[in-house]
């Protein structure tokens, strides 16, 4: 499994803290968690050139995971095109936490991506699919001392699947991991994550998203998108 | 429209504090404020020969609100069936409260109902698609002061649409509303209602459980239920 | 309630049978059958300023009826945005026949609208939710005589009910009536509808497209969309 | 991954054709196919004492395939309610064919089960979701010259995913692959596998049962069911 993660690495620019509990950035520290025998991993950022997230890298691209925050609008409309295209053949999406503003994750539900949000709170995370692949090997319940809060209503598309909802200590609940199938491509959304909590570096976080990008990767890839004009298939007396 | 109210009606035998809340038990109070000009409400409880819910009564409902808690067992399996057969051929139903363990209920989610439980919760209920028919007029959220808190996993089939998440002061949350079709019938679970607490008093309840009947009347009703070996309709030439 | 028909209203100007079949445009046809005493209708087509679908006109339709084909293209980008907040904002909106391939279609799937395709087939449609608002007075199948094929896969969002499937008399099948809740809207799709053959005409084409343009009706409308900061709902000692 | 295959084997005593197809009969003949390095497959059957279905089995079965059709009531219903039980509990379970009526499918769905049919039919399959892991190696459509008609309206719960739609040459139409998720069981139908037809000798039909048994295999199993009284798990202060 090929996965790429992209940040757009810029709160790591100028808060400390975020290198100090990610350093090298969040992508290299997830990209650190996911790498195993069988899965290689690659990186890329906004600063690169075409984002990173150029034609070579996507075609060899099985899960795409994606992290950004403050410059959702900087990403060239035309780098969103583009992964769209590729999530619509085939390739997985993984969107962590404030990736529910970004332009792909938007496009991708035909929403607005809207929701409620507080920083500084203690979530409660349940798993309501215990027997779900990306909740394998997840207790039931576990705390993040210190996460932002996402409270709903959380405005994306119908979810296929919410397996973990979100408790949180000022009175909200969030649907904080949910799937769906978009084009040929399988997408999932993570809530925990913020840039200065220390949530990627819980084993449990980390479970859900290996778990969700091994989800995530597709049986076939690079499917053709064609609408076709076909003839028929049977032979039909009229 | 034309609804029944079933209630077991036992905890109002032997704890006051019920009749106190609900003069005349739960169905009376309940089918009060569900009853309007073009909403004709009878009641039925499980001390009424064959539970109140003949055939002749079921054919002559729209939808069918139902209360249990103690007495699941002492509904006869006949009953159980009779009902099932009536929301299979488009009669709607809504099971409230710890009706998630009525035999009718597991039996039309295919699952077991099961769910943590705990008394004497404050809950928050959120509404997460306000603009369902389910949610006219209900606000964005309420809290109840006294409610059981019931708390995920909550072994239910998948719901076409979870319409209200319940957040509890001990860390819990819930999917409080939500909906299926199951065979021709509309079902609507709403999770307040404990015996002993004010919430069908609530305003807001009571709102949600009169848009949950109006929501789950039927278009058709009492549609035949066969398996029929069919003629083909079109003429292939093979 | 308020309607407004959108048609791009171009083989009207080059294919007289258009015009035969539907005198007026498709938009007048189809506001023809949909008017009522309780439905108000305006149509609006692709030669209007802004496409007829000003911030005025929008935020007083409760339901949106869209049909195009040729000229998807033409629809300006702003335009697409502008129906997209207002979908967003609760608007129903009923896409038609190709429609599956305009702007705002795919833009609320978040999928690419991709589909097989071939004239001059028979059709025949099922009913596979007899009990849906959407379903009601409609029998179980009708035949339309001559419809283009519109084959699967069909790129789309998962349905949150499929109450229509096609078959076509050449071995192809297709998710032919749809349903969504986009942000605060609900959204319907129903495949019948080419330029030159009579669908619009069919009796249960005319009662499937009223009954959606009601289920597609919202309980609110105008809902601000927003991201906001909010405060704590509750107190909770940490 | 450990694989139980159940057959009532009743037609295989009387029908020849049943067993000059399938030799040793139709749980053996796909017991035959499933069996792999990985795969350990054990049969039932309605003639074994208690139908080979006894808590030593089901405990030790990851996915258990189910094919009846004459003799539905003639499983005992202790030996439904322990079949549901280990479905509750994690146990995959694949229905095929005239599955859709047994005493324990009918059970998971919370439905009827009822259907129409006619033998001696020409279908043709539509895969649907061409990237579910159900769907790896199979094309977008094939053909069996020879199979049962099973057409809508099909009275099941809502799958989480239709992943394929059959074609009939006599018009009709049916959702005939299907998932679900029930209490902690993943849960697959599929439609072809007459007994008198050779649909389970067809190559893409074997693909997508190996393929749906492996989709159903749990992540956990013998999971506890219970309604556990909770203790809050956050100190909110009131």
């Amino acid at each position: 499994m090929k996965v790429t993660v992209w940040n757009e690495n810029q709160h790591e620019k100028s808060l400390p803290k975020v290198t100090e509990l990610y350093p090298g950035g969040i992508h290299e520290y997830i990209a650190g968690f996911l790498k195993a025998d069988d899965v290689e991993v690659r990186t890329a950022t906004l600063d690169d050139p075409e984002c990173g997230l150029t034609d070579e890298v996507l075609a060899d691209t099985d899960v795409l995971v994606w992290w950004g925050h403050m410059a959702h609008d900087k990403v060239p409309d035309e780098v969103v095109e583009r992964v769209f295209k590729y999530v619509m053949s085939g390739m997985g999406f993984v969107a962590l936490h404030s990736a529910h503003h970004s332009k792909i994750f938007r496009k991708l539900m035909g929403t607005t991506g809207n929701l409620k949000w507080r920083d500084g709170a203690r979530e409660r995370i349940w798993c309501i699919k215990p027997n779900h692949p990306i909740a394998e090997g997840v207790p039931e319940t576990f705390a993040l001392e210190e996460e932002e809060m996402y409270g709903e209503p959380f405005d994306i598309a119908d979810p296929q699947e919410v397996i973990f909802i979100g408790w949180f200590n000022g009175g909200e609940v969030f649907r904080s991991g949910c799937t769906w199938v978009k084009g040929h491509g399988r997408v999932f959304y993570f809530q925990p994550g913020h840039e200065t909590n220390p949530s990627f570096r819980n084993e449990n976080v980390q479970k859900i998203i290996k778990n969700g990008v091994k989800w995530a990767c597709p049986v076939r890839k690079n499917i053709v998108l064609d609408c076709p004009h076909v003839a028929p298939l049977e032979n039909i007396e009229e």
